[in-house]
């Protein structure tokens, strides 16, 4: 019978649907999504190859001589831009922001052929690095007040090129959604006392039944309410409003425990397109103790359409426990690498 | 210049992105997505279809006797079930519902072949009859507290048939979605004594620059903040908070604005994917004054991504102004029809 569950944090309800009840290796691709390009190593065409560096403008790279692993450049068709003036305008029904702002690429690695499931948690912490030292670095524009830290893997999630890329927006506005979900935990504090995704975090090592892996700091679990199949979120074990206020060696064991699961979508999926969010507190807000900073995954395998839309609400017709205990039984290697 | 733009009813931001910009003509599909099916007027194997009447259990009709024009059935694969009882069970940090609820489909004609942009006015009153019959009786059962109807058109809008249909899901809770909405008009009307949507209306009407069609009782409109290109409201210029509560001249009257607007990207963008829905308040709130029922129409013309997923904030290359203009400048004939 199907039913209806909520996220205890963010109060939205899902639809688990029994009666399109689809299974979790049903959801395996028919084809890798880097493989099926047949990528080269390097590609002459990608402007985020070697030997293409000037094409954009660089803010960071690492390491700072040699050869690069990772940079970060400006967005060559940028959402928002840095060089504007902030001016708001309310005109009657019309409220307006100018588009000031960041959009920077954090280009992962020089290989164009590899994805952050084939790459050693070494490469994947300087990714991490990257994420970091660029989010200090935009924060201290006092105009920037929320930055977003995304991946998009595979057409279906939204990349446009396959050379493996991440990207960080920082934001003028808190957006509303973010709003919402800090005023739900807020309002959980204010009742209990206590961080609400702890709680979750607690409940699901607790009942282990939707945990995909644990590491020393980390807890990687399919929600209880997800919305999708899948829906994945890395929690760390110490409570932190903010990804800015990790430790080298927290970042460390994310890398760990990110390759982990990606390899296990990787492997057990056959490489799904994804989206990957950084979800993290508002940078004013970062003295706050009730929000509680994580990662979250989310395998683009179905579609969207009017009922989400018009509800905010999603059906999903495949049981979290079983998409966990599918991802804990795909054994994962030592090393993957890119394939050269 | 990039430029953000906030829904004053919603409170959502978008960014309205110009280096990126797309004029409205280039979102023209390369083929019809009905015609390209090359579907016949009536498929055997369509359980939708004239003659496959016994496949669903049938909750309406009309007309009631004679050869049907609209029919109405329980989904198949139903999201949730009439026949389930309501219990909630609190465990911990799981919260869930039992599964109860309504999936009906509404068969809007008994052509294979057609879509509504192809439909006379008073075939689609047929439909929006149906929407409202249907949406009295299911609203009759005490457990249900939101109706949504939507309807998906187009693959990539998660349309899994071609026959022309809508879907009605009966809830027994009101959506987070819905009740932020909720939250946020009341507290305009708090603030002001105004009806926010009335005041955005009234301000599209002033402006007309976003203005698609108007006819004696709705105004269509893009959205100042529209999430996506293209994405239109169809307000009620009466203000009332549910759809429940139109007249049949409004319904009559909202026939011929739903078919001028679709037959407009039915022309204009070459019959793209697109999803329906009609905004209403929550059934056990029928009688706040602040809510103002509506219908939105979002042509599925790009991908969410991980920005969206993080932020919960669209990013629109194209702005609203230039698709109304474009709209405004399709020709819609007296009647076009099904292909006979």
């Amino acid at each position: 019978m199907p039913e209806l569950r909520q996220n205890l944090a963010t109060k939205e309800w899902v639809i688990i649907s029994t009666d399109r009840a689809k299974r979790p290796q049903a959801y395996a691709q028919p084809e890798h999504y880097v493989l099926t390009h047949e990528q080269v190593l390097h590609d002459l065409t990608c402007p985020f190859c070697v030997t293409n560096e000037e094409l954009d403008l660089e803010t960071a790279r690492w390491p700072s001589f040699g050869p690069w692993q990772v940079r970060a450049v400006v967005n060559k068709f940028p959402a928002l831009m840095q060089q504007e003036e902030l001016s708001r305008t309310f005109d009657g029904a019309s409220r307006r922001i100018s588009g000031v702002g960041y959009h920077e690429i954090v280009i992962e690695h020089p290989h164009h052929n590899t994805t952050l499931a084939l790459m050693t948690a070494v490469e994947i912490e300087a990714v991490l690095e990257m994420y970091y030292n660029r989010g200090w670095d935009i924060r201290n524009d006092p105009r920037i007040r929320q930055i977003v830290y995304f991946k998009n893997h595979g057409e279906v999630a939204g990349a446009s090129l396959v050379h493996p890329h991440s990207q960080i927006i920082g934001l003028p506005v808190v957006p509303n959604n973010i709003r919402q979900r800090t005023e739900e935990a807020r309002r959980y504090f204010d009742d209990t006392g206590e961080c609400v995704f702890c709680v979750m975090t607690t409940s699901e090592r607790e009942k282990w039944e939707r945990l995909v892996s644990v590491t020393e700091h980390f807890v990687a679990f399919v929600l209880y309410a997800a919305p999708t199949p899948f829906n994945i979120w890395i929690m760390p074990k110490r409570h932190s409003v903010s990804f800015m206020y990790t430790t080298l060696e927290e970042r460390s064991d994310l890398a760990q425990i990110l390759r982990v699961v990606l390899q296990k979508l990787y492997q057990g999926l056959n490489d799904p397109a994804f989206n990957l969010v950084v979800r993290s507190a508002p940078v004013k807000e970062m003295g706050n103790d009730y929000l509680h900073w994580h990662l979250e995954i989310v395998p683009r395998l179905s579609q969207t359409a009017g009922f989400e839309l018009g509800s905010g609400m999603f059906i999903n017709p495949t049981f979290p426990e079983e998409c966990a205990a599918f991802l804990r039984g795909v054994v994962v290697g030592e090393r993957v690498g890119s394939r050269e």
